[in-house]
């Protein structure tokens, strides 16, 4: 697991707050036993996904879609959140 | 772009072609510059959420299935690369 900081964030306080969705169909070759384990099964799945179309892998539809919510929808710890960026862009 | 290989599939030859499906529904802050760029908003999105919920983001609905599908509705190019893993699996 990578983990996000908020370099790449404090510089620049305009910052929203998206509701994304992603919806991704793709036919895939892959050994039975590997798509046997559940647990595993969305990661492999995004793993497979990102390497790109090859022999192994052909996508079928692919939909992607972020829009921009007001602030007042978000979660209390996304608000938090971007309090703690909008200052830490203040200061900086 | 990672490249896969046929390595980790042709030592076994019970392999089979899967109909797969993600959906992933979340929310994220994000800088509004980044997710002008239709272009990438695909290939940020799915790095944001392979990254795993944080102060950034909010999973809310995930949904992920693989089915095995028949080989006869498999295009041409996969029945092809099914044949060229069972035989060099053969000759391994």
């Amino acid at each position: 697991m990578k983990s996000r900081s908020a370099k790449h964030l404090h510089t620049n306080s305009d910052v929203g707050v998206y509701d994304c969705e992603v919806r991704l169909r793709f036919r895939l070759i892959e050994e039975k036993q590997a798509l046997g384990d559940r647990d595993h099964l969305l990661e492999m799945l995004l793993d497979a996904f990102v390497c790109g179309a090859d022999d192994y892998l052909e996508p079928v539809e692919v939909e992607v879609d972020a829009q921009e919510i007001s602030e007042v929808d978000a979660s209390p710890e996304m608000r938090r959140q971007l309090i703690r960026l909008r200052n830490s862009s203040d200061l900086a």
